[in-house]
């Protein structure tokens, strides 16, 4: 059996996210019914991450195996071919025998989106949550650096799962950087988070509490009590899905066949 | 009755064009219904040009007259309250009576997008047309200034009728400008034309016959023989809309009330 890796874009707005479920187009279903036609076999595909439905990426992973003898490239090409356009195989290779999208990721990042302009242009309401309202961004900025490091995420997760659906009793994450700045020529504040893994709706959870930090209900200081409290019902709402981005996923190099 | 003046942005995809049509989602359609329920009359609004299905603006402009006591910026702020986000009111004024969109156009500069990378972004295709293949781009350069100047334009338009919909005999149109350049980091190749008026479908085939050069199937030295022929068959095809976007109009100053 040969072992490939695919780099995902797509816009997540028509899919009911990653993960294939019967009669609803996901992400993993969609690629999976075009891997199978291209091979002929019953292609399983293991993701970096299960981006839940509206989530987009520009960078998301995945592998599957098959003992088809197309290249990298034709699977690439091919795919892109076949897919509707709103996702695309932005990179392809072949890998060897143990490489494995989700169990070998090293870091993910994510992007969440907040125009902050009056207008959102229409070319871009899809990809941005619109916030056009007072904030204290130094403020949220502060609060966004104390995501850094390992703690206990419960109080900003889902009720219960990891990104991955499954029910998790460990909620101890740890985040390499979380960074908030303007960018978009001004009128837009994106939050950027690197981690090893992260619970089900964690991203969207911390940026409703970077919010309530620049509405004035939290402080930064608050945030370590958050953490303590292990209780979601304290820290900020899960902010739409729309705004958030998987950007890309990190593996060790010794993967890599070549 | 007060005399106000919209300057537009829309994603064009999902709409059947500027004219209101029974039955279908238009730009006129959208936002006349969204007037009325303002003002509680029956709005009729003058567009600067009546964009296509599937062509998007950054600013198109229209008029409409009302006895509403409401300001510009009322206006603009209910529109993009009630509007569909593909559809947005990027500026609204108050103009003296005489203003008309159509009528007191000076200008309009259209731009066309060929994205020419190997892989369309999922964020951008509902904005380009992709177009991988061999072009030589400095005929295609050298092609486009060809069009500056007032031409007989009957070989670049639709069998019949202008921008507007009218059964036109003269297609006459002065270009105050025509380039072709590579831009967003070199991967697109952009076409910006300006022009007093426009025939229907005349960017989308100038855009056909720049490709036709690109191919070396014509040569920029035959265009003035095509303006010549008057034979819409010699020139290229007619380029799809979603490539398209009417990005300005530009009035006399005159025409401000303040």
């Amino acid at each position: 059996m040969r072992n490939f890796k695919l780099t995902l874009a797509y816009d997540g707005t028509d899919f009911h996210g990653w993960q294939a479920q019967p009669g609803r187009p996901t992400i993993q279903g969609t690629l999976g019914d075009v891997l199978g036609k291209l091979t002929q076999e019953q292609i399983t595909l293991h993701g970096a991450g299960r981006t839940d439905a509206g989530v987009h990426a520009r960078g998301q992973v995945c592998n599957f195996k098959t003992q088809s003898g197309l290249s990298a490239a034709d699977f690439q090409r091919a795919c892109n071919a076949l897919l509707p356009a709103a996702i695309r195989v932005v990179a392809a290779e072949e890998t060897g025998p143990d490489f494995h999208a989700r169990w070998l990721a090293q870091a993910k990042t994510y992007e969440y989106r907040i125009f902050r302009g009056r207008i959102v242009p229409p070319f871009e309401w899809r990809y941005v949550l619109h916030y056009p309202y007072p904030l204290d961004e130094a403020a949220m900025q502060a609060a966004a650096s104390q995501f850094q490091g390992e703690h206990d995420f419960t109080s900003f997760a889902a009720p219960s799962g990891d990104e991955n659906g499954a029910q998790e009793r460990n909620a101890i994450r740890e985040i390499f950087g979380a960074e908030l700045g303007r960018t978009n020529g001004g009128e837009e504040l994106r939050f950027a988070v690197r981690g090893r893994s992260f619970l089900r709706y964690m991203v969207r959870k911390i940026v409703g509490t970077l919010i309530d930090v620049g509405k004035g209900k939290l402080a930064p200081v608050d945030i370590p009590a958050l953490f303590e409290a292990r209780d979601r019902t304290r820290s900020g709402a899960t902010m739409p899905p729309h705004g958030l981005c998987m950007v890309g996923v990190e593996y060790p190099e010794v993967w890599k066949i070549s």
